[in-house]
């Protein structure tokens, strides 16, 4: 809990910064979340000090498969917003980086079309490595673009793995990326995406198959939709758009889109619902993370390290394992 | 704890099925592993107390990105495992099925090549949508090919995802797919795939630049391989195999270099520690499912919500909240 005055002084100085929205400190402080640890703590607790932090941006996921153009509608959809005058950062959760260097070659490419607006950030972030999980990670990126002021924060995630999934799908406004012959809606309903999209974006609509990817989402929305046919307001149907991100077109369609969903979820307390939500798992995977570092420490590591042996072996399965270590953390955890 | 008649009677079919290796008792097996919940803690416990619960198969972790091959790799390593008499259980773990049909559509062309033949089950898995979290579900799916008794499992995984990569990673022995163009050894270095292979694979080798793929992995294992200049066994060093897999090219230098770490991993100790690790990683996870069950009932629940209020107004960070949060549970979780 104490650190030496030159840190914590620092550690100010990158909160100050913050605050002030200067690119250098935002990206500072962005470094700190990433490596974790105390520094981390330290950071979002003192962060947490000052009134900006009570303050939050318009969060949009962006999700989709490699390939259906995310980087392309990201850039797309940062000029639509910086025409209408909103500032935006946003965090490109990379998970190809360990095998490929495509995402960080488009964010080169974005970098430099925005560079010197000051109310563009632009960050990739590798999906593996945080020890306190990529969600909890995330989720205090976003604390730094809220404290920072930005209007809105864009996260963006390949759409194949768990966390990042489920990380795009924690926004204020989800938007799925499809594109023609990539997916149909009968996959897409049983892998539940139907669930995760407040906005569908068939992109690449100038490729053939494109209005029956449409047709496809929009009959399986329907049939999943089942206030729709009540004409009931208090349930979102997602639209599905189509754009061609590359040339632009459809782009207007798809910020239009985003905003009639935040304007419906601000008005019918879906909003609060979903932030509410998000906290939850942000303090429960944080919890999980704490219980986590106690296990590596005694008197509780010893237990572990015993029972991992008997699982090891088979002699113990692995439910009756958890329940016997479940019951050291609450009885004497502490002793 | 205590279950209808019927059902247990039933669990107990199926778990006499799983140790015959009869394909469609391992195949609901698994499904009750996918469900979650009750039914899956009691088919753990019943697998447990059969003494063939505590074999445990050779498993292989392939992965890799879209796209280089990783289907076709584990349809020719399928066939040379079988050519070598033994019988193989390979699990998908299907991360791209939110969005496309691919990898079942590749299932399905592998599975007909194999059908009929008992000593190999080819079973794909959702990578979302598991409760306790998809490690903890990958793992008790190996318990069931463990006590059906195949020789080896296979888990084959996208390398995009943090938990996707963390499973393949897992295995006794990790194999890392490449393909040319695709990565390069720095960005490897980078984002720590050197760390999680113990075989890499540099498929379709018949491609530009190949061998400059390969050379330069080698040289970048070399440099983070720090006992190899002494000549210390000790540690392996991971070999860079070519190949083509659609051709079959290469694979039995694949299937040999697996076999080779395999030896060398039992041999000096590496299998019994990765497993106590794998054993150590499912306690903490399923042990954080517990958790996370426990947060959603009375009188936890409540106090959750009343957090996640403070944390989602900014008015207390996050790590404050899991720390009190933290109290209670230890104090007060049973009270």
């Amino acid at each position: 809990m104490t650190v030496p005055d030159e840190g914590s002084s620092r550690l100010e100085t990158v909160v100050d910064g913050v605050v002030a929205r200067r690119t250098r400190d935002v990206a500072r402080a962005i470094t700190i979340v990433e490596n974790g640890g105390a520094a981390a703590r330290e950071l979002m607790a003192e962060l947490s000090t000052r009134p900006q932090a009570q303050r939050r941006c318009q969060t949009i996921g962006l999700t989709g498969s490699p390939g259906v153009g995310k980087s392309t509608m990201t850039a797309a959809l940062i000029a639509a917003l910086r025409e209408a005058q909103r500032s935006v950062a946003v965090l490109a959760v990379d998970p190809s980086s360990p095998f490929s260097g495509g995402a960080l070659l488009g964010d080169r490419i974005r970098m430099q079309s925005h560079s010197g607006d000051a109310d563009v950030f632009i960050r990739s972030m590798a999906s593996r490595g945080h020890l306190g999980g990529l969600a909890a990670a995330a989720g205090q990126v976003l604390r730094v673009f809220d404290a920072a002021g930005f209007d809105v924060a864009l996260i963006e995630t390949v759409g194949v793995g768990q966390s990042e999934v489920e990380i795009a799908a924690a926004a204020d406004t989800t938007v799925v990326l499809l594109a023609p012959g990539m997916g149909d809606g009968i996959q897409a309903a049983k892998a539940g995406i139907l669930e995760i999209g407040d906005v569908f974006v068939v992109n690449k609509a100038d490729r053939e198959g494109a209005s029956s990817t449409a047709r496809e989402l929009r009959a399986m929305i329907a049939l999943s939709d089942k206030d729709a046919a009540t004409g009931d307001d208090r349930e979102w149907t997602p639209p599905v758009v189509t754009s061609v991100a590359s040339t632009g077109e459809g782009v207007v369609d798809v910020a239009e889109a985003i905003d009639a969903h935040a304007r419906w979820a601000s008005e019918h307390g879906e909003l609060t619902r979903r932030r509410l939500l998000r906290a939850v798992e942000e303090i429960t995977s944080t919890l999980t993370g704490l219980l986590r570092s106690r296990l590596e420490t005694e008197p509780l590591s010893e237990q572990v390290e015993h029972l991992a042996q008997e699982v090891a072996t088979g002699r113990v399965d692995v439910h009756r394992a958890a329940e016997r270590l479940w019951e050291r953390v609450v009885d004497g955890g502490t002793g």
